[in-house]
C-alpha cells in the first residue's frame, strides 16, 4: 500500500492552510462538512494523526474518531431532521476513497429521500456555512 | 427512538443461541460473515455490549469495536486479495439498518467488481465456512 502522502487536501485543512466549514474541533479530530455532500448535513471526522486510511490507522485515534462520530450523528439527527444516519470509512481508490487522509462519513438520511453521488457536485458555500451552523448549535445544546 | 430489542439476531448469535461463522472473537467483540454477502468476505464486527447503534452506543465499545474492524479489514486485504475496503455503520431503518444491534460492515473491495444490493439474497453456508476460515487463518498469519 501506498505511504501517506502530507499534501493531501485534509492534511491541509488540519494544518490550517485551506479553509473548512468546521463543525466541532478536539485535540484528536476535527469534524467539517463535506464539500459534496451526498445529503444535507454530510459531516466529515478527521482525526489529526495522520493516515492513510484505516488499514495503517494507529488504533489509538479510533476512541476519539468515533466519540465525535457518535456526537455529530446524534446532533445530525436533531440538527437535519434525520430519520436515520449512514457512517462510512473508504479505505483505497477501488473502494471509494478519494483523499488519502483517514474520514469518517456521517450522513444524514431522511425516509424516502435518495444519496446524491459520492464526489458529485461542489456545494454552495453559503449552505455549508449554514449546516456548519446548525451542527454547531446542535452539539452546544446537546453539551 | 426505539430501545434495544435483546430478541434481535445479533443479541441471540452473541448468547450461542444461533449458529454464525466467527472469524474473530475477544472479550468485548464478535466478528463474523454477514450472510447476505455485498462482497466475497463481507464481515461483521459486533460489539458484545447491547446497544441498537452508533446512536445509543456506550463509546466505550468504540475502541475495541474500530480495533478488530481494522484487523478484519487488514486480513480481508490478504485473504481476499482485495484492492481495498469498504467499512460502514447503518443507524435506523431509513439508513439501511436491518438488524438492531450495533455492528459495522467491512466489505472487500476488488478492483471493477461491483457491490451486491444491501440484504439481498442468502450466500451458500459451506462458501461462507470457507472464507471465515480464510479469515482466521489470515488473522493468525497477522499475529
Amino acid at each position: 500500500m501506498a505511504t501517506y502522502d502530507p499534501t493531501n487536501i485534509f492534511a491541509k485543512i488540519l494544518a490550517g492552510e485551506m479553509p473548512s466549514h468546521a463543525i466541532l474541533e478536539t485535540d484528536e479530530t476535527l469534524a467539517i462538512m463535506d464539500v459534496m455532500p451526498q445529503a444535507d448535513g454530510h459531516a466529515l471526522i478527521l482525526p489529526r494523526a495522520p493516515s492513510r486510511n484505516l488499514l495503517d490507522a494507529d488504533p489509538a485515534v479510533f476512541a476519539p474518531l468515533m466519540r465525535d462520530a457518535q456526537k455529530v450523528a446524534r446532533a445530525a439527527m436533531q440538527a437535519f431532521g434525520a430519520d436515520g444516519v449512514v457512517i462510512q470509512q473508504f479505505n483505497e481508490a477501488p473502494a471509494g476513497q478519494t483523499v488519502f487522509h483517514l474520514h469518517v462519513h456521517v450522513i444524514p438520511r431522511i425516509e424516502g429521500v435518495g444519496l446524491r453521488a459520492h464526489g458529485g457536485s461542489m456545494a454552495d458555500p453559503d449552505v455549508l456555512a449554514k449546516h456548519a451552523q446548525l451542527y454547531r448549535e446542535a452539539l452546544a445544546a446537546m453539551g
